[in-house]
């Protein structure tokens, strides 16, 4: 009997939970979900009896150490922060390692002691990072096979909300972190265009989308991630001219963030000299020139972006309720801190709400003497506020590694990403099965 | 007979070391001039028998130990980053401190060992800080002893260069640190303006600028520096309604300087892969979106910043050879680093140019049922690229303090920035001797 333990039971853990539950009778496993909170899920839990629930305060290290001493293999959902410490404990008591986190340089540090311990440190394999590595990957071989020559690799991924459920002036609802929303892009975006090195200053990254038609979604936009290079050896693209990876948004909210950046609403560096009384009115006005003639606030916000008052982007900019005399609620905020509440508060996902999560790879090679385009699409809709498209492509990844992972069917060891066949071949198909497959279209250019 | 240590010898020293050697022979002092090379003042100062030149490498703790134990006093002119090091030493040896440098918390930590040795670390007194500081509280302090309210206080600052010697579309050249000059403002600029804290992101800081009138040279622009609050408490104006500290330009560079600022060019975190046959043609086009049809780099560049080809920001940009193809002959180097060069290359203060310093400060109070306004301005012009303005508003203000710790004039002990009328008054009565002086206009409103 193999026993996992999964860290963090949030809201993206219920398809990994489910489908570990679903494998654990046939694979004669047993489940330790730990979080600082656990009651919520009881009720549905605890018919199972191969599922143990328990509360931990991670900080506590003797707790964490007795609860990774009784694991085959530790799965965290937690915050990234949390991850070199876990690390560490599982590599002090001999266990595997699995979550959808960045390799850190911390982290990848332990990647030689790792080995020689024969633990495998999977990370980064979740939706993206993680399916983004796979499919990449996949495709890159599959190109090369035929005898394809890669000039040209542009890929975008974006956690949205469906058509169906888009219910405001963003087209965005949350479905994942906040808060990297609102620090998205806050440093120098970099990326390779036809082997020129390029820059984008955050100031300019959410002017300069580029257009993304994904089939069945039509025209979406996306925006290039900090540093685009990151991977270039990873995926075996060093030779490559154009290397671009961004995330997706649908039309609109790119144009409308910009302009809260403009304002300087994204800002994390200091704190505000928040009261109780202090007001989002208050607060965005303290982002705007003076006034001496009373002035109504939405005109001079209209006027100091230079967009007119019925514009998008100010109907953007009121829909998330700034220029209301309500009071923040917080005190010792930064910017940012602010922005994100109200992002939580009026772009929720609502109970009966779906989510969208799409990738779209958009390779361009050189095959028999013809340049070639290859488009390939992940397009998943959520089925509501729990069940959404963004749990199952950050879980269903996790629970196929942590099954094969326990089979002994993988041989690497150290501190990994799923660039490997032997990982990422296994988890595509299962993937698939699942549902969650890619539709690919090609054509002569 | 009292041994004074002068660390540091750059451009910025020349007044500070011909006040100390005109006072020498009277007070009986010995100084001693180190820095890494001293060579170039040899035939200058040969002639004093009560000077010693020594070269040093600050680095060497021993060495500096050695000539820090000779002193008495102890003023370094070097880069901020050694006075922490030199505050040790000089705690540690029992020696008074003097600098133009600010107060980081680390220093500031130093004040009650500082105390309890009887020691002063005396900072910020050259010109900004140093000046603004000591003008300010001295203004403050005559408007309050008259009755006057204080409701508005703007100061603005700018080493710039005379209008005889302007001859460029910047109508700039570096006479201090081009360093600052490239990262001034990176961090959003916050003051306060009718009991209302105002906050400028860095893309909008050169946007919005200030008007000055200064009395004699006409219209000026400021923009506001990082934290205008953070002498709020030391000034003794925790009750004012509207403070702004900023700094000064000739109009025309903020509007260019705004477009590099867009552009990415000022950005200071990440180094580019420079080879040695990269351009500044190469480097520009890096922040531009990529062009298929030939368009030649001046007209993307102005299509890009949405600016007329013709414009002054083009122009400006143009005169910085940053559309030629020219080797940039760094490695490794920043964004910031190669713009920073670029500005000593295109930017110099010629052998006979004469650069300006301009400080103004703008109070507004209640007296007597009226409101009232008092400008107080000082400019100085230079007389060459060696005696300096700046030199002269740096140094002279450190001679004096200098002289005044060395005849025991002041009790003060610990860190201390001159905001104390036992340092200001005489010091400011000294620059007045001097020829540095401020001249004020009061008007009722």
């Amino acid at each position: 009997m193999k026993q996992i333990l999964i860290l963090g039971a949030g809201r993206s853990s219920v398809y990994l939970i489910e489908y570990l539950i679903e494998q654990a009778p046939v694979q004669n496993w047993q489940i330790t979900i730990a979080d600082l909170q656990t009651q919520p899920l009881q009720s549905r839990l605890n018919p199972f009896t191969f599922v143990s629930l328990l509360n931990i305060n991670i900080h506590n290290q003797e707790h964490l150490n007795n609860q990774v001493q009784l694991a085959d293999l530790v799965i965290s959902l937690l915050p990234a922060a949390f991850h070199l410490i876990i690390a560490q404990t599982c590599l002090e008591l001999g266990k595997h390692f699995l979550t959808a986190s960045y390799v850190t340089p911390e982290l990848k540090a332990l990647h030689e002691a790792a080995q020689q311990k024969n633990l495998l440190f999977l990370m980064e394999t979740g939706l993206d990072p993680g399916i983004d590595h796979m499919s990449a990957v996949a495709a890159i071989a599959k190109i090369r096979q035929q005898g394809g020559e890669l000039y040209s690799f542009k890929s975008y991924t974006g956690g949205l909300v469906a058509p169906e459920s888009d219910t405001n002036p963003w087209h965005y609802k949350i479905s994942w972190n906040p808060r990297n929303v609102v620090l998205a892009g806050q440093s120098t975006a970099r990326f390779l265009q036809d082997n020129s090195p390029k820059y984008i200053p955050y100031s300019q990254l959410f002017r300069r989308t580029e257009k993304i038609e994904v089939a069945g979604l039509g025209l979406m936009e996306g925006y290039a991630n900090r540093d685009s290079l990151s991977y270039q050896e990873a995926y075996g693209l060093e030779s490559i001219s154009t290397l671009i990876r961004g995330t997706l948004r649908w039309p609109g909210f790119c144009g409308a963030w910009r302009q809260l950046i403009n304002l300087g609403l994204t800002d994390d560096s200091y704190s505000l000299p928040l009261s109780g009384n202090s007001t989002f009115f208050q607060w965005l006005e303290s982002y705007l020139p003076a006034s001496y003639q009373n002035v109504p606030l939405l005109n001079r916000l209209a006027d100091y972006l230079d967009l007119p008052e019925n514009s998008a982007e100010i109907q953007a900019i009121q829909y998330l309720g700034l220029l209301e005399e309500e009071p923040i609620g917080l005190v010792n905020a930064t910017p940012a801190r602010v922005l994100e509440q109200r992002l939580i508060q009026k772009l929720p996902l609502q109970a009966e709400d779906k989510d969208l999560v799409v990738m779209q790879h958009e390779f361009e090679f050189m095959l028999a003497n013809k340049q070639r385009r290859l488009r390939s699409a992940l397009v998943v809709v959520g089925e509501n506020a729990t069940y959404t498209a963004m749990a199952k492509t950050v879980g269903l990844p996790l629970g196929l590694a942590a099954s094969l992972l326990l089979q002994n069917k993988i041989t690497l060891t150290g501190v990994q990403i799923p660039t490997h066949p032997e990982i990422y071949e296994p988890i595509l198909k299962g993937l698939e099965k699942l549902g969650i497959n890619f539709t690919e279209q090609e054509e002569v250019l």
